[in-house]
């Protein structure tokens, strides 16, 4: 187990209905040491890649990606999720369905902080159905700038995003993917990755 | 002037109606460095207090606080806005009125990360009237921790915000405080402040 697989056995809970509650230490508390030990882990991850910009989704994705960048030296740019638009200024806007919560929202970036020189990595905290980070790359590609990596802390493998995106040639790098959980006993199935650490 | 006071100046746009945009170094887009050196002068000027716990509210106050926390080698935890409450387990909820949204909204912090013993420092990235804020301070009371201070990166000096926490008692930094802005010039007017940085 890598040290982000530990931390979830460790202090993740499991609950009914495949839902794993991480609020301890990465969506509502945040400890910032792991968030850097996440950074280094993606820095050597995207090693060969040549980022300059780190974009992210409001709210939760905020914090890591901020962490993340120390490790880059980049800046963040962060999207917004709006039901309705209400911006000033000329918007990248992607609809994305949600699954979850079955609604459609709006990802929405200033076209200031996009453009076709930008080399993106795109950070997030959680993958599941994917819809977030469809809207995110939809958005990088109306700018003309490149995705050239995509890092998440927790996939849920078992739900259909991170094949999707991985089937488009993505490099989609996610640092602990759940494959399973046992909201009775507790228990949490991590996939096995290459990576060594 | 000190270096945020400069970034505003150089990067900062005055719109009619007392708005001030910083969205390309602060709060859509994020300048990391920028945001680590606030972390350094909220070290300096809150080095007498003892905190171990740094409290925000989403989205915007999230990367500046991650980036602070490092300084004070912290955890984090964000409040969630909602106008309704949907979040299972014992949370902490302040309802607070907007002035500029003319609407109420609830400041929600699970109870599981704020007690009698933390020693908090709020970071955000805007103080205007202070609604938020003033939800913060009363989500940190209920939990019987203590408000060591509040660190703000651009407060509103002509809106009465400010005003009202410094007389309630608490130690308020702002690293820039605007006293007026001229749209039809872009001239932005500080309030000069002691810091010697």
């Amino acid at each position: 187990m890598n040290f982000l697989e530990e931390r979830i056995v460790k202090d993740g809970i499991v609950k009914e209905g495949n839902v794993l509650k991480v609020d301890s230490f990465l969506n509502h508390q945040m400890d910032i040491k792991l968030l850097n030990q996440m950074g280094a882990e993606f820095k050597k991850r995207f090693a060969d890649k040549n980022i300059n910009k780190i974009l992210t989704i409001e709210a939760s994705g905020i914090g890591i990606a901020c962490i993340v960048a120390e490790h880059f030296d980049v800046p963040v740019v962060f999207a917004k999720k709006s039901q309705s638009i209400n911006l000033d200024g000329e918007m990248y806007v992607a609809e994305v369905e949600s699954f979850t919560h079955k609604c459609k929202n709006n990802v929405i970036v200033s076209q200031k902080f996009l453009s076709e020189d930008d080399h993106v990595l795109i950070i997030d905290d959680f993958l599941a159905n994917g819809c977030a980070l469809q809207g995110l790359i939809q958005i990088v590609q109306s700018s003309g700038a490149t995705v050239e990596g995509i890092g998440i802390a927790i996939e849920k493998g078992f739900q259909s995003g991170g094949r999707i995106i991985r089937n488009l040639g993505f490099q989609l790098e996610s640092l602990a993917i759940v494959d399973g959980m046992d909201a009775s006993t507790g228990q949490i199935f991590f996939r096995e990755q290459n990576a060594e650490n």
